[in-house]
């Protein structure tokens, strides 16, 4: 062995000595086996974010992926490396042999152009388009683009949906290696969640992306966001629902959030998307990837995927706010809602004028589940005894998961056709990583 | 003058010029002119802060004020000091003399004890209870303790707000310093709101003090918050209502709130209160208060003191979300209600599906008025034409103004019996600091 082969730049500690102990160097063709999967790549030299060591491995497709020692169980070398030194993967001359990504549009600002009749802005979208105001897209992926509607997200409804993860398990059997939905940022965060209720174990990366200033605009977001999702769906090593946005104004990194556990916390930030209760599942930065936090391996596409795509129309979100009175609630009832997801105050609670109303609610076979309006940190109610009787009446808490998360699961569990118990079941287990284990928080 | 006469420790560039420009040293009578109004007090040793020059002050209560050097405009001598060094201000052997203090009760974890029945916590408050726990407070203010009621905090309705404010308004014109207000965590900030608007220039201050933990717990944050809301109350030269709440996690800083400024960002944990869209206009370390927002100084009391204590009980606050149908707008509108404030999307929009209910509410009379759920930034409704359909039907843009102050404020208004004219035109000003300039947006 030379000197060459034993490069471990950059690694010290417990990532120095699985390295060690796995026999390879920088440079060698390794396999992590990792809390998010095995992932197969080339050995790069190490790093650390925030104090933590990083492992780096390049990927075939010559995207790096760093992953904290934490997350790694093991090493294996599955061959030395002939070239100690690496080079870019070469630039394509054309798409042909890059992986498949569909974009799918849906309208919103990443394709909005300036209205001058008005002087405001209105989504003008073909995804067409989209690809045309971002050629650097043909060196990243073969990009299909598909307009599924062109409506502002605000506009969006349970039946928008189903449309859309219908689209995408179609685009998934067509072959995309990845799918991209172009969003309005208004209610992003509502589609992916209820996107990741309907497509379970996806095998791909599904990534919503928007933007928060026009394209037209010098600060416009669109094109670096696009690069990032396009880049993350096309070769990322993970599946699922995924949102991806800027991660601070400081630098062009991108976050990657987990479609259950992201919403929208400022008006016109870039960075306005933020993981709560815990950090985004990954950071990209060109064309590295470091992963943070759970990400499941792309699945073998063995047979059809299926979206469980039903949703049902009539749920309801409902803060609850000093001194209010139960019209909202018989309201809601007397229409026929079938779930209402309430936003209580501090640890799950509501006025105590308002219990006769949300009997009367579960007493007619709605769903009744709490979550908090302070948005960080968790359910408990059975610290209060106001809690304690909400509980007792059948009010369903809902831990850390987040109202628009519950809005999103409500409808799609009564949207699948399962009797009351099932729901109520469901509901309060965790299935897509939307919650946190009871016994963790 | 003596070398001791000269002493300018910590102070450096802007700071330092401004001092010896005065004629000023360490240990010297000084008045600054500040836009925070006037300070008077002994000069003490500089600081920084983040970054900015801090003029520190010694208050002849033995309070001292931070205040960074962008803040001052002027620096005069009053007389030189006698002695270059600082004692502490001895510790009284009674409480008379300090300034006077009421506390009111008004039930919420600060005073809540164990339920050994059911294992879990209620409120069991005396405000006399809540003197005896923290005994400290015997040294800070001649305190007197009043329990006003005896309810968690989210069942507190517009009446309780009512019964708040003319409580608040006897104790001042009694002679209280300042007066503090023991409250649930779970609707503080709707209260400090509410109090904010019923309370037009206090001539001293008012705080609202919660516990995010109950005194039973090694945890529990009862005391420390009391104290410095009991000595801000005391001895801080600024009036106005407050939320004084922990700053972080690390040390025993406390944050000092804008009543209109502030929220419940976290179910449980001790530094769950944050100001929104700004920095809190105040820090607390011991017995050092460092200004970093508008304050107002505390005003002579040449007149009776009287709260506009009237709230309107029947007004909403609407979340919406994708999907929303009508039902729970005209519920609302069907049982009366005056005044309603919707939490939109984004920069302030609504499902389309929506406005025919908005406007036939504004038909019948009722304001309505916009805020966002993304909580930081400003609904901007001239963006997009959605905004600008809903400001042509007469919804009212709120800028940055949080959701639960615009309820307050709305409920407030209402009550007062101006005409709708009148509230629509001071719904969109800025009262009380609840609000920025449009041209600061």
């Amino acid at each position: 062995m030379d000197n060459q082969q034993q490069r471990k730049e950059g690694y010290e500690g417990r990532a120095l000595s699985l390295v060690t102990k796995s026999g390879a160097s920088v440079g060698d063709d390794v396999i992590l086996d990792t809390e998010s999967g095995r992932l197969e790549g080339v050995l790069m030299p190490g790093g650390t974010r925030s104090g933590h060591s990083i492992l780096v491995i390049k990927l075939g497709n010559g995207y790096n992926v760093g992953i904290s020692v934490n997350r790694v169980k093991n090493i294996t070398l599955k061959q030395k490396g002939k070239e100690p030194t690496f080079v870019p993967p070469p630039k394509p001359s054309s798409t042909t042999g890059l992986p498949k990504v569909t974009i799918i549009g849906t309208g919103g600002t990443i394709a909005s152009r300036i209205d001058y009749r008005t002087g405001g802005v209105k989504p003008a979208l073909s995804a067409e388009e989209l690809y045309l105001l971002v050629p650097e897209l043909s060196g990243i992926a073969d990009i299909t683009t598909r307009a599924v509607f062109n409506i502002y997200s605000e506009n969006l409804t349970p039946k928008h949906w189903t449309i859309l993860s219908e689209e995408v398990s179609k685009e998934v059997n067509n072959g995309a290696d990845g799918v991209v939905i172009a969003h309005g940022t208004d209610t992003m965060h509502y589609t992916s969640a209820a996107l990741s209720f309907a497509l379970e174990s996806p095998p791909v990366p599904v990534v919503l992306v928007g933007s928060q200033r026009s394209s037209d605009r010098p600060s416009s977001d669109s094109a670096i966001n696009m690069i990032g999702a396009v880049s993350f769906a096309a070769n990322a090593p993970f599946s699922g629902v995924f949102v991806i946005m800027r991660s601070g104004l400081g630098d062009d990194t991108l976050s990657v959030h987990s479609g259950v556990r992201v919403r929208k916390m400022h008006t016109s930030r870039r960075d306005a998307f933020q993981t709560i209760n815990g950090k985004p599942v990954g950071i990209i930065k060109g064309t590295d990837f470091t992963i943070q936090g759970d990400l499941k391996p792309r699945v073998a596409r063995s047979k059809e995927f299926r979206a469980k795509s039903a949703f049902e129309q009539n749920v309801a979100l409902v803060k609850v706010y000093p001194g209010m009175g139960p019209s909202m609630l018989d309201g809601l009832v007397d229409s026929g809602v079938r779930g209402v997801v309430l936003e209580g105050t501090g640890l799950g609670h509501v006025p105590r004028a308002l219990l006769p109303s949300i009997q009367r609610a579960i007493d007619k076979g709605v769903v009744v589940a709490m979550t908090s309006q302070c948005i960080n940190g968790a359910v408990r109610m059975t610290v209060y005894d106001t809690g304690r009787d909400l509980l007792s009446i059948g009010v369903l808490p809902l831990g850390d998961m987040l109202s628009e998360v519950a809005l999103a699961k409500l409808s799609w569990l009564l949207g699948q056709g399962y009797n009351n118990e099932k729901v109520v079941s469901m509901m309060t287990q965790n299935l897509r990583g939307e919650m946190a284990d009871r016994r963790a928080l």
